[in-house]
Order: C-alpha cells, then sequence, then structure tokens
C-alpha cells in the first residue's frame, strides 16, 4: 500500500471513479447474478443488450441527445474515425474542410487525405497563425458551402488548447465534425450544432478500446455501400452496434462511468466542479511569479489539459521525478512539447488537483 | 450464488480461465504495487510497456513464433482485417484468392471486394460444393500464382467445421492468410506456413476489443503509404504497436491469458485435452441413436464448436431452455443455423464437457 492517495494525471488512458473501479471488481466473476463475468458473456445475449442499451440511454441523458442522431460504440478510437468520416461522408464532393489547431487536428488533416478523391482543404491553421498558443476563431475559418464538411478537435490534449467557446453552427454550413475525446462529458454542449460527434473512451468515458459516435440520421445516407461494413456508419445502425463483436467490457465500463456521472448531478454539475479545477491550478501558475509558465492564450486554456514549464529543463525533469514520489502520476508533457502536463478530467477529484497545487508550491519553495 | 457450477459455452466473447478473472479482480484497483488500475495508466508508461512487452514474448514463446515475424495487437476483430490484408497488401496484383468455407469465410469474400480495384477470386465454395457440411480441400485450391494472397478461415464457428490438417504451404504460392480467430492457441501449427496469421481475441485469447496480427517481415514492404496510418501494418510495427492508443486493458487480459496458458503445459498439452474434449462430445452425439444429429463430414468437424441439433425445432428449444437452468448456458447455435452449438475452447474445462454429456444423456431420457 501507497503511504498517500494516489493521484493520475495522465492525458489518456485515464483516471477513472474509484467507486466504478470497485463494482467492476465486485462484479468481475459474476455479473447481475448471470454467474458469469461481463467479459465472457456473448455480445448478442440478453445480459450485454441490456448493458449497451442503459449505456445508450444513460449517455443520451446526459448529452440531451436529440433523437434524430444515432449512437455507436465503436472500436480503434478517434484515429480510426479521422479515416472512417471521409470515407463515409466525402464521395461525391469535391472538398474536406480541416481545422488545425493543434497535434491531433494536424494528424487528422494529414490522414484525411488517405485513400479519398476529395481534396482536403486547410481551413484554418493555427501552427502557421498562432504557433498552436491559440485556437484559430470559428470566424476566421475557410469554410466552402459544398465542402462535404467540416471537421476540428474541439480540446488539444499536446498543446493544452480548447475552444472555450463551443462553435454555435448554421444549418446552411456543411455539417459540423467534432473529435471531443479529450472534452466529452465535461460540459454542457448543444448536440444540435454537429453533424458528428465522436469520442475515443480513454479520457471522459471509460477504458481504451471504445469509441463513442453520435451522428445526424441524415447523413447516414451517404454512406456508401463501397465501404467496409465494418468501418461504415450505416452498417452499424443497421445492426444495432451488433455489426461485429463490439469491445464489450470497455462499453461495460463505459456504462458505468455513465451512472457515476449521473450520481454527480451530471454534466451541469461536473462542469462548474471541472471550471473551478481549471481555475486553481491555472491561478497557481500565474500566481508563481514566473516560476511556472503556461503561454496559452488566456481565452484558449484547456480546461482539461493544463501544460505548464518552468525556465529549466532540469528542473522540469525533477518536478516529474519528486511528483511521482509524492504520489502525483503521470505529469510528464507529451514528448515533442516537454514540461508537465495535468489532465484534470472528470474523474480527477478537486483534492487531487489541490495536492498537486500543494506540491508545486512545496516545490518553488525549495528550487525557485 | 448459483447452486452448481456454471459452464459457459459462448461462441464469443467466450469463457476465460477463473484463475485469470480472479487476478484480474485483484489488480483491478493496483495493478503490481502502481497504485492505479491497468485501465488508468498511460500506454506510454513504463509499467503498460511492459505488459505489452510480456504478452507478444508469451505468445511468442507457446506458438514458437519465428523471428521475422512481427506481432501486433490491433483493434476492430477480424472483421476489420478482411478489409485491413486487401488495402495493405492487395495494391499492384491482378487477384486475391478467396476460400469460402463457412460463414466468416464468406462474409471476408464479399467485404475484400471493397475499396479496391483488384479482383477477389473465389478460390474455393464450400457452400456450392459442399452446403458447408465439408471444408474444400486444399489441394482442390484453385490458387493463381500471381495472386497478392491466398485468404481462407481456418475454423468456422457458425457452422462448425475446421481445417483439421493444418495446411502446409510451399514458398512458391502466394503468402497464406489465415483467419485464426477461433481456434489459435488451441493445437500446435507451423507459423513459418503462413504469411500472415489473424485472430479477434474473444475466443481462445481474452475479452473481445483485441485483435492479434502475426505478420511476416517481408510483407510489410507491402503496405502502402495511402493506406492510412491507423490502418497500416507498416505503421503500427514501426512504432512498436503504440501507432495509436492500443485496447490496453484486453491486452492485459491476453496477457494473463497466456501465462495460463504456460502454467497449463502450453499449446502441446492443451491440444490433447481438447482432442479429449471434442471426442467426449461427438461421441456422445453419435452414439445417442440419432437422438442428437451432427452432419459434418468427420475430418472437418471442429474441435471447438460442436454443432448439434434433435430431429425437432422445438424440442431444441426445449433443450436450451432446460440447459440454462442446469448451469449450462449459451448453447443456442447461431441464429441462421439453429440447433445447439457447444463452444469448447481452452478455457473450457473438461468437467464442463462431462456436465454438458450428462445432461444430453439425461435429457434424452426424458424425452427420447
Amino acid at each position: 500500500m501507497q503511504p498517500f492517495p494516489i493521484y493520475n494525471f495522465s492525458a489518456g488512458p485515464a483516471v477513472l471513479p474509484e467507486s466504478v473501479l470497485r463494482t467492476a471488481q465486485n462484479e468481475m466473476l459474476d455479473y447481475n447474478g448471470t454467474g458469469i463475468s461481463v467479459m465472457t458473456m456473448s455480445h448478442r445475449g440478453d445480459a450485454f443488450a441490456s448493458i449497451l442499451h442503459h449505456a445508450e440511454q444513460d449517455l443520451r441523458q446526459l448529452m440531451n441527445i436529440p433523437n434524430n442522431y444515432k449512437v455507436l460504440f465503436l472500436q480503434g478510437g478517434a484515429s480510426a474515425q479521422f479515416s472512417q468520416i471521409v470515407l463515409n461522408f466525402a464521395h461525391g464532393f469535391e472538398c474536406v474542410d480541416a481545422v488545425v489547431s493543434g497535434n491531433w487536428s494536424e494528424i487528422a488533416y494529414k490522414q484525411m487525405a488517405k485513400l479519398t478523391q476529395t481534396h482536403i482543404h486547410l481551413a484554418a491553421d493555427g501552427k502557421r497563425d498562432f504557433q498552436y498558443k491559440n485556437v484559430p476563431p470559428v470566424a476566421s475559418w475557410d469554410i466552402h458551402r459544398d465542402a462535404a464538411f467540416v471537421h476540428f478537435v474541439i480540446n488539444e490534449t499536446v498543446h493544452g488548447l480548447q475552444y472555450r467557446d463551443v462553435p454555435q453552427w448554421s444549418a446552411d454550413l456543411p455539417p459540423l465534425i467534432c473529435d471531443m475525446s479529450s472534452e466529452i462529458l465535461s460540459r454542457q454542449v448543444n448536440v444540435a450544432d454537429f453533424g458528428v460527434i465522436y469520442a475515443g473512451a480513454q479520457k471522459n468515458i471509460g477504458p481504451a478500446g471504445a469509441t463513442v459516435v453520435i451522428i445526424r440520421e441524415d447523413l447516414l445516407e451517404r454512406c456508401s455501400s463501397h465501404v467496409p461494413d465494418v468501418w461504415n456508419y450505416q452498417s452499424h445502425v443497421q445492426r444495432q452496434g451488433m455489426y461485429n463483436t463490439p469491445a464489450t467490457y470497455p462499453i461495460y465500463m463505459a456504462g458505468l462511468v455513465f451512472r457515476w456521472l449521473q450520481a454527480q448531478g451530471g454534466v451541469e454539475s461536473i462542469q462548474k466542479i471541472n471550471e473551478l479545477k481549471a481555475k486553481k491550478l491555472y491561478d497557481a501558475i500565474d500566481q508563481s511569479g514566473g516560476f511556472y509558465q503556461n503561454d496559452i492564450y488566456p481565452d484558449a486554456r484547456s480546461q482539461m489539459n493544463v501544460v505548464f514549464r518552468t525556465q529549466d529543463i532540469e528542473l522540469d525533469e525533477k518536478f516529474i521525478q519528486e511528483s511521482v514520489l509524492n504520489g502525483l502520476q503521470l505529469l510528464r508533457g507529451y514528448k515533442a512539447v516537454g514540461g508537465m502536463r495535468a489532465s484534470i478530467y472528470n474523474a480527477m477529484p478537486m483534492a487531487g488537483v489541490d495536492a498537486l497545487i500543494e506540491f508545486m508550491q512545496d516545490f518553488q519553495k525549495r528550487y525557485g
């Protein structure tokens, strides 16, 4: 046993609520009196059908998803969605509009160009214009009216950037497709503004292995039968999410997380806590007299992934080493960016943020 | 608690060893003294790197995988592989040879034709020639010398068919690609006969969500950069299986299953047990005086999925209902086929087969 609580600041796979892990532990060998584990039950049996149904219903309730949207639990993470959205929706269109605002949207932009004849148009370039210190404002996006869709990543984990105002979207524009992996369920959004929302589970939903896709029904008509069924949204919808064996256990875990979030008061409540956690942490950075730095434009600072550094690479390394010894895990920044990164998703309790701030202040006293 | 042991005959997701589930249960909140769950650890940290490394090494040892083969743990199940093998390997070739010997190889044949210009040639048709009661003999396959590869499914779960002799393959022929999902690790195979072996985890490896791909190095040169990285074998190999976030928990579970199998004496030992389990069950069917029937050619009967039926659909239904009450779960046959199916993968103990046979005999006494 550790002598102090462990707080896990991993960017993903990320911390899960302890009560969720305890439920999973208790039910590991016997789910709900079935005598078998969720891992070993047929995905086509009644027990798993009920798990999947409730997971979907609870997600619909939490996000207030309109009835004309379908919900799927797929595999392959956001990386697979980069290609699936083009395969399914771009056929017959001259271009796709891609907003680049950080590491992941840049990867998406490059990957979308594969396996398609459709031109992938760079609708905004946050690297060129802001060196990834700010997000390109929505009003500045160069949208083609006849584009197949507009793609963007609403929160960038690597650079710690976020569209703090959720885009409001006109029905006259091409459908807006959003990678919401690293902030889904962290704040209220109006699903009706989006054509598609997708999210890898391993930040705010559950363990790695499941990918949530929320898709407006009319877009399903675009899914060509030339797209292999395993990557075809329409095929999955037509088979009620059972085209092939889904990642049953990650979906079960997602369902437990959804119920936990409902017990916290839902998205509206967790949003207030998330805002407070982020404010405390950015305040601690800003009030350190320059010892800790975050150079993201204030209006684009991520509420989920707080990046910071000292002015000394060796000191950053010392911070990371010592933080682990104090129960603060996985604070190392993304390799290409360096420094520190505290991911403070829904399941990170306020006490974890407080412990981090206390450690930061203590560290500064010793090395500042 | 149930008054009798539960035996789970699901075709997949399928039974896992109880000791494996207990280890997972014990480690749920604290893996190996890290203070965090395997589900919540970064896939790029030391702890998960070690889990992945040992899973690969143990699989290599169990299957005696030669050094010129790479091992990947991907997502999407066998269904995703149907398309990925064509995307990665068929470019520049005039045709692919597809053997159809049952439900899954038929689906593979149809899905492979999507997203490609390459002709998918039906090299053998077990439906036309044998009504899926026998597998087309390897010697009868109509192989094109210049095909990109030859694809087949070595065990068919739905129809209960298996290539009981593992094909031996000449280096002069196009590489042999095998869907081994429902029999991997159940018997010894010579990996060097195959260009690629792939397997969805949810039968003999672990829970749903991970897909093992074993791939001969020279084939990686064919993987075009036009294939999105998330579906590109070469990209995954170059990033040591970390191109994107893998399904960490299913991989951890697979690693536990591999260690369990080593403790059973490895594949050689489990093969003997599997042969005995299958023999007992087929003998019980054949010696029932026609009350139970299996009409697969004896040399093609699956050692993993034993299909059988009575001569009466209503009696089949009664069998399924009553078997559940006796702790024998998920014996219902695939919907399109009907009847019963007992999947007796590695983790099904002999006692489970004995209990099924005892129930079959008792049922026959009462209704025969």
